[in-house]
């Protein structure tokens, strides 16, 4: 099973790619797709969306997870960052998605069975999970992976419990 | 020139296109898109970007007007309209056509003079300036139908003053 794990955004879009197979945990792809405030938004959105459209059909994966946005302070961001995410909800559905959300809570939980674990410590735990050497750079595709992680531990709990 | 006009949502998407030749105003169609809440959000945005699609291919408009999204109180209302907003944004341009934005003030300022005209004040100023014989329903596609007028009396300030 391959999973896409997508952390929303404008200027950067944090993504990771992850094979799961039983219990081993393999990285295919991350990075972020980055646009510019000096790019129109609706060019922005369509670099967003070909961008990630491009990401699927490469590494074809079976499920998608998107982190759930929340209203913050700033408004003019977060309608901004809701418009790209929109696009970004859309790439998978039209390449035939099945798309999952997720809170950050919910990631934290998943991740290290602390709802309010610090960005180091989710940091520490996508190394170890996925056996890595380092912490994944930036921060948005660290995010992601741990958005995918999280998206198969989910899987996976459901399955040995056969709920839906 | 071939004006159309949109009116953001995610459960109702209001869209007017208006034809203007010279100052004469004609218009083409109008209507709404909708969605209902026991669809996902995900297909809920698939309908809106294929169906505006449709429409853009069917009546081939030169030039797009969408009125800004403001913050409200009920910010999960406003992420989700704005994840509408981004891909009915994405289907224009990826038409090809030119995006321009209009505040509720600026509409309402160009259609009736008056910033803070009425709603009735702002239907009647589009029955009259489109020559029709009633109001056009619902309220979204009439406000849709404000937005086109609205962009295209900015067209006409502008080339008539050599601004851009």
């Amino acid at each position: 099973m391959i999973i896409l794990g997508i952390d929303p955004g404008i200027a950067i879009v944090g993504y990771g790619i992850i094979e799961i197979m039983g219990n081993r945990y393999r990285i295919l792809e991350y990075g972020t797709i980055q646009t510019y405030p000096n790019q129109s938004t609706d060019q922005r959105l369509k670099i967003i969306y070909d961008e990630l459209i491009e990401l699927i059909k490469q590494y074809k994966p079976d499920e998608v997870a998107f982190e759930q946005l929340f209203h913050q302070k700033n408004s003019k961001t977060v309608i901004t960052v809701a418009q790209a995410r929109g696009v970004e909800v859309l790439a998978c559905v039209a390449m035939g998605l099945e798309i999952y959300e997720y809170t950050p809570l919910q990631v934290k939980q998943a991740l290290t069975g602390y709802g309010r674990a610090s960005k180091i410590q989710m940091q520490e735990a996508v190394k170890r999970i996925l056996n890595l050497d380092g912490i994944p750079r930036p921060d948005d595709a660290a995010d992601a992976l741990a958005i995918a992680i999280c998206h198969s531990f989910t899987n996976k709990f459901k399955s040995e419990f056969k709920m839906r």
